[in-house]
């Protein structure tokens, strides 16, 4: 069965924060977009810097928008919101009925994580939940014609579907367009102006 | 010469507000798009609930992002922001060197606008410069290969290189995209989700 380009997918993104104000509340911005170019929407909430009301507050946030009877996936920039704010994306898919798919353009360094860990709450519980969200496989997308490399951990989709929504959504650059734009959006708002590469 | 489909322009619009909290800042968001299809970039800036800063609000923004160099026009989605803080397009025009369009879905009604302003400070000040924005024009766009109508105010350029603008950027609404999607974030960053149409 062949996937719409009009798929409707949701992309979330942090906005910038200030690591040392830990437990201050962080603006988290989702866009729903229909297939990689059209924007149906904008919705936000607040996560703590460091806290552990990620996956909560994210399941509330898509749970109620109008806009979830059509969505179909959830794409995440990284696992953490606000610093390791770790989402526990299995219960963020069982809890939503979506796919939930993590894009990352580098391979994330698990040492440098688990050290980092230490100096916050409940460090090895967030890591074991980082672990949880499964293997992080390589992907190859194609973007405009020329094949790049990105990483991803996903739930609640095969492989395969979870590089369909990729492609779909890689309109403007690799990262999908819902990410590319949640992360324009959130520091626009919080800096004034957007900044560098999404 | 031929108006190039890539042109830059910003599209500014507020967010939702309580019209009794006069004096408070109000936040107001534009969006630079390539054309009608690519966001490039999100700004910010915050005026005051019937305040006057709206015009030395809006240069501000405009002059300090970087990209200034490539825009071309300024949409503005009415001639206030957060009430009756109403913009001197001419001004706003002069002191970034950019055309300015004032956007409506309806033709204004004076006399409510005028008795409005009976409530709020300096109001004939305020009313005057609504009336030396110029005249309103009704124009009619071509949406989806259907003419639709609406009304214009505009200073820097002429009648028929403002329709070009509004055609190019009329890709998903009759609203040019950039005003559609400002909407569309500042009322979702607000109220946590954007609702309605643009």
């Amino acid at each position: 069965m062949e996937m719409k380009k009009e798929a409707r997918i949701i992309g979330i993104d942090d906005s910038p924060f200030n690591k040392f104000e830990k437990g201050k509340p962080v603006l988290v911005v989702g866009t729903i977009f229909r297939g990689g170019n059209f924007i149906d929407g904008v919705v936000s909430t607040r996560v703590k810097i460091d806290g552990t009301d990620a996956t909560k507050k994210l399941v509330s946030l898509i749970n109620h928008t109008k806009f979830k009877p059509q969505l179909q996936a959830i794409f995440l920039k990284g696992i953490a919101l606000a610093g390791f704010n770790v989402i526990d994306i299995k219960e963020l898919s069982r809890k939503t009925k979506l796919s939930v798919i993590v894009v990352m353009r580098d391979y994330p360094d698990f040492e440098k994580i688990r050290k980092a860990l230490r100096n916050v709450s409940n460090g090895s519980k967030r890591f074991e939940l980082i672990k949880k969200a499964g293997k992080i496989q390589k992907v190859e997308i194609k973007h405009r014609g020329v094949y790049n490399i990105i990483y991803i951990q996903f739930t609640g989709l095969s492989l395969a579907k979870a590089r369909e929504f990729l492609e779909i959504s890689a309109t403007h650059s690799l990262i999908p367009e819902p990410l590319r734009v949640a992360h324009i959006i959130a520091s626009g708002v919080i800096n004034g102006e957007s900044r560098g590469k999404a």
